[in-house]
């Protein structure tokens, strides 16, 4: 019987085939691990942990360097791990080389200028985009029921949280908090670095936690998630905290809410995904508030927080069973702040399931 | 007065005189927040935060999309700010060429070949490797000042850690133990995945901590760094747990720190950084030990754990005052495991301090 990453293999070999590539150099980290099991995080963003060679008959070959030849071989076949060593790209190169290998997609969106320039002194590399990404849109049971897990274990954490949002609180020792709570509770790690915005911070859709504290009436945003069993999950709601909650924010928070209600009903199997966003834009816009939602309506969510497909104006998509994508709507103002509300949503054959 | 910032970019827009470069596009994280404060990490590898136009003329343009509009205008003056939207990479071509900038040198070590196509599509790109890198291996006083405040946390850390290690503690569990630790007492955030591998796993050198336990004597290696400030540390301690430690355990260790004794009596300005890597692979021959010291010696440490300049047998450098950089010698048996010992180092005027 075929593992889940021999299956993944079998339908990148497929996708290879498609595309008349002999081979191709899988070296974003996430697209490895999925494709191997080897390694989900390279050590730094300008650092790998190694890359997966795969070809359009469907051999697979985990490429990394020393460090790593001890973990390697504890999961992949002996005979087809090759550890590079010296001047890196020289050496795949040579090897490639050796084995008839003259003609190498790579990850146009992953590999660097210097690698590639290294490499293409003698191979002829072809720049490809998505080909793993795009097998990775689609979830199978596995990973729908780890991003379940993943999703519940933050809607644990923002109940836990909520009733500890007092005046005084300092967004980062609440960043703080929130981490602990996931990793107690069984999570690797954060599956991206919290915001937790508190009063005007919050209208900074990418704020960092601070020293502002929280004050008796305002607004905080928290958003926030986990990586569990390796899946990510991506959480946000807009608190009030105090008894007076200003009419801005009740109006604003009941217009996301509305929109990101109105976007949903179009995460449908078949339906355009452009059209999702769209519904958010043009209910914003009939109250006169669109030129406050700043940014694209969400993304998909797996093995990486921001992955394809991308749920936005200039999305060429459709929904398809498997998908697992956010709905982010928000509003935003410098002067008082801002409000943001986030469901992760499955495309279901029939419809769509809210985790 | 000019600002550390400022200096750095005038710095830079001499390197960029000296190259003939009119134009850089600054798109690695570090890179960028050395050169502007900005945003010290993207959200993902494959996602920017934004990036750094620097002329040779000492121009300085600070390019982001609109999640980051309203942090980049409380850092950055707003006649040097550049939205970006749409299709980033035409959006930003077009803006450049509209400034008579058809000539444009790029990172070739972070920038992606997808990007590089893009902007290749109206401008000659000229690659470089490593000009802003450069000026970072050169450590100023505040700098200097953060990595010591890291790294005395990092030996505080190490020391509230030893008397906790018993038999039946978990691997995961002590890693977690000893981020609460850093976090606590003003660590920003790791700044890398610590390693605390038990028994034959401290043979990986990049061992991912798991469910295995603390037995009964038995080596423990923790290797482990926080984020002070925006500035790293990274340390490695092997202990042994219990009250009889191996005769091969004690020997390895004698090995480990005396090579590592060896090659930083090499750390001195002006002495070729290869010949301090060397100085520990000779001593470990001597005692037929080399083909277990399966990595290089060190690297430099700064905004990134893992920077220029690399200390090991391949390197064209020589130390400089102001460098900060690791020793790191080990050894490794998949039998029964490993020992690696190390310590960070500023190289000074006349010598080296150890931090």
């Amino acid at each position: 019987m075929m593992t889940i990453v021999q299956k993944r293999q079998k339908k990148l070999a497929l996708t290879l085939q498609h595309h008349n590539l002999k081979a191709l150099l899988v070296t974003h980290a996430a697209n490895r691990f999925y494709l191997s099991g080897f390694e989900l995080h390279d050590p730094q963003c300008n650092e790998s942990s190694g890359c997966i060679l795969m070809t359009s008959e469907g051999e697979a070959w985990l490429f990394t360097d020393g460090r790593y030849k001890d973990a390697a071989a504890r999961i992949w076949p002996q005979d087809r791990i090759f550890i590079y060593s010296g001047n890196k790209d020289e050496h795949m190169a040579t090897w490639l080389r050796d084995r008839g290998i003259r003609t190498l997609g790579i990850e146009a969106g992953s590999m660097s200028v210097a690698q590639y320039k290294a490499l293409g002194k003698s191979l002829d590399l072809i720049p490809t985009r998505n080909l793993v990404e795009e097998l990775r849109t689609i979830k199978d049971a596995t990973e729908i029921q780890a991003l379940k897990n993943s999703c519940a274990l933050n809607h644990k954490v923002l109940a836990q949280i909520e009733p500890l949002l007092a005046p005084g609180m300092a967004e980062a020792s609440l960043a703080w908090k929130i981490e602990q709570l996931f990793r107690e509770q069984g999570a690797s790690e954060l599956s991206f670095e919290t915001i937790a915005a508190v009063g005007p911070n919050s209208a900074l859709p990418h704020a960092v936690p601070g020293e502002t504290v929280i004050t008796d009436n305002c607004p905080v945003l928290v958003d926030t998630g986990c990586r569990l069993d390796s899946y990510c999950s991506d959480q946000t709601r807009t608190f009030w905290v105090g008894e007076h909650p200003t009419s801005i924010f009740q109006e604003t928070l009941k217009h996301v809410q509305e929109a990101q209600r109105l976007a949903i009903e179009h995460y449908l199997p078949g339906k355009a995904i452009k059209d999702a966003d769209q519904a958010a834009r043009n209910y914003f816009a009939k109250h006169g508030l669109d030129n406050h939602f700043t940014h694209s309506l969400g993304h998909g969510v797996g093995l990486e927080t921001h992955e394809p497909p991308a749920v936005g104006p200039r999305s060429q998509a459709v929904f398809k069973p498997g998908m697992v994508v956010t709905a982010e709507p928000g509003l935003y103002y410098p002067q008082w702040g801002g409000v943001r509300w986030e469901h992760m949503v499955v495309i279901t054959e029939n419809g769509h399931e809210i985790l």
